[in-house]
């Protein structure tokens, strides 16, 4: 495991020296490649999938394991639009110039060798490698053994990419060796691995973060709220909630909790209820909440204290009556796990309270929580959704997985 | 200790609510206070220096540690210097309107709280509850505990400064207790300490990254190089190695190595040596390097391998030669610790492919490695000099102390 640190931090050094049409080279022969050798790539991902079967994965972890040409376009198609991007790398800002003469920049360079543990899909080995390539980071890329026979199909497609253009094949490492130790050595290379990127389940997150000596991106974990305030328009904000809850349950921007204000509770629980239970969504209401909601349907239950701490993943949704925006940002503080939260309101003063008193990722006012993703954000790709404070928050693009060095240009300039 | 996190973090949210006039007060009440309660603040002070003496530490610790109305003075000068900084919470920037008419900005909120854990210097007390106070981040503190009486007579101040302005007191609390296990509990602080902040040498930076499960702004240990190019102007290449070795050598950023370009060695070794001999420098010189330096002087020893991967933080230089750019960046990518390095050159493509492949936080075209610090790039205050990749790289300032929230508002959308 050292030597696969020791030679990607020799692959970072080398990308240095490659320029933005080179490195989009290599997407963009890559996305070549996967779609002429896609029979390679699928025989390698039936053996998966047959593994899979004869092993009893459940039908959802089997389909986030399935390549087919139409995917595999897909995947493609990615690679060409991050190929289309602007390269962050090399981008000057900040420049001063001090009173002594002294010529300072800022310069923006790679974080240097990421460290990607993932789940089952496959198209993440893709995805991480083309992101790593573009930004000039080396990559160690730890997948799911479920999907090992397709991953070293994939990597060796990728090392096609890199030989055809001259990169060096360590600028993307593939840790072949399926056993769960190694994650664990991985985790520990903190010589060589500058950050680690989880991407999976909050299960992953966590023993990440409880087992690495390199900085974690923790993230993709998202206890989301919505807080209909006194004056909010009723139509509207059953909408956003409705997008919020259903347009994809199974997201961690997605809604799980609403907060609802006394004053309009009555008149406003009853409404949403019946316009989110024609959709299949089911309830867990807090007390005041519940007394609003009579008679009481089969598909809304009493809420317990742990259900205000439930990331949902499906279609069931918290209600919770409070008394004001006080106590609404006071519950938000305590049960959010800082990723999407917002207030609908025509109130431009509880608006601004809420911006300024909010500290999630993302704080909106009169809109769906499901926006927070790199793509709607107009980031073009996306690395994470970071709910962690430090290098940065929410959805990260290309330039979150650069840093930066100052540079400084004198005519043999000393300190006085 | 757990109570001790609570409550920074409530603190976090209430000063929130304040804005940059209210929190300036604080510091210059705080300046004020620091002359009008001179005499306490020495009694106290007079308490540890007896101690210290008592117990035998160094003339240069019990330095440290001394109080007297002048270096107060300096102190509540500081303070009123950070207070007329503009104020970076709050500031909004990256703004957009997406294609759906949804508005976007991030605006820069504090870290949260921070663990800044200190040696000896009881300055630091006043130094970092200052910027904490100014960034509207929580500070828990854990000081040397031969300052404690001292930190316990400042602190108080501080409280006094805080209550004034009606802001909570448990926005600055410090670890009273000297016992070590304190540091341990605090580095264990996850769910309450965003960043753990070490002040002091490479011990107590290691120390923190050995043993937090919070993430280490770490930093302070600089191995500086010098390249001098065969193009480089003589007399100013050695008035650039002068300055940056013997203006203030104990610290981070003075000069630990030089590396001369062949061609030129046998005419700029002699020189520089003799200049520098005359300040008292002593050197280490690799095989090529001595042999351009005979008849040798008692100044100038024969270098072993580690002398190129020492930190001096003393009038000692490493001296090589090298037979290029080439070998000269090799060195530096092995032997820096990617703090501050230069190259000295006529040559504008060597200059530049200097700047790319060195990666170190600050890279130096013709100038002294000692500019790297928060004052001289005009950063006004400074908070660490990181040596880490992410979050912040070199000198930080007041805004290296912040992250940001993404604020999106809209008008009832959701997402397609």
């Amino acid at each position: 495991m050292n030597d696969i640190g020791k030679r990607a931090k020799i692959a970072v050094r080398q990308l240095a020296r490659k320029n933005g049409n080179q490195k989009n080279q290599v997407l963009l022969n890559l996305a070549d490649e996967l779609v002429s050798r896609c029979d390679e790539i699928l025989i390698a991902n039936k053996l998966d999938i047959d593994l899979a079967l004869a092993s009893g994965l459940s039908p959802a972890l089997i389909d986030r394991l399935i390549l087919n040409p139409v995917r595999l376009e897909g995947i493609s198609a990615d690679l060409r639009r991050v190929a289309s991007l602007p390269d962050p790398i090399g981008e000057q800002f900040d420049h001063a110039t001090l009173s002594n003469g002294l010529k300072l920049h800022k310069q923006r360079v790679p974080l240097g060798v990421l460290g990607i543990i993932y789940e089952s899909r496959p198209n993440v080995t893709i995805d991480a490698a083309a992101l790593a390539i573009k930004t000039s980071n080396a990559a160690i890329l730890r997948g799911g053994s479920e999907a090992l026979n397709t991953n070293r199909a994939l990597i060796k497609i990728v090392h096609a990419a890199l030989e055809m253009n001259q990169m060096p094949v360590a600028a993307i490492q593939f840790i072949d060796d399926p056993d769960r130790a190694n994650v664990i050595k991985m985790l520990a290379l903190r010589d060589y691995i500058d950050v680690i990127i989880p991407r999976g389940g909050a299960g992953l997150h966590q023993f990440c973060r409880d087992n690495s000596a390199i900085t974690v991106i923790s993230g993709g974990i998202g206890i989301c709220h919505l807080f209909v305030d006194e004056s909010a328009d009723f139509e509207k904000a059953i909408k956003v909630i409705h997008n919020a809850k259903t347009q994809r349950p199974t997201v961690c921007n997605a809604l799980d909790v609403v907060l609802v204000h006394r004053a309009i509770a009555a008149d406003f629980l009853p409404r949403l209820v019946t316009r989110l239970t024609a959709d299949g969504v089911a309830f867990r209401a807090e007390g005041v909440a519940l007394s609003n909601l009579q008679p009481l349907r089969p598909n809304i239950q009493p809420a317990n204290e742990a259900d205000f701490d439930t990331e949902w993943l499906s279609l069931v949704l918290s209600l919770k009556v409070v008394n004001d925006i006080d106590e609404a940002i006071d519950h938000i503080t305590l049960h959010s796990t800082a990723h999407s939260d917002g207030i609908l309101t025509r109130d431009l003063n509880h608006a601004n309270r809420f911006i300024a008193e909010v500290d999630s990722a993302a704080v909106y006012v009169n809109a769906s929580t499901r926006f927070t993703d790199g793509g709607e954000f107009g980031l073009g790709a996306e690395v994470a959704v970071s709910t962690q404070r430090l290098h940065a928050r929410g959805p990260m693009g290309l330039r979150e997985l650069t840093t930066y060095k100052w540079v400084a240009i004198g005519d043999y300039h000393i300190r006085e």
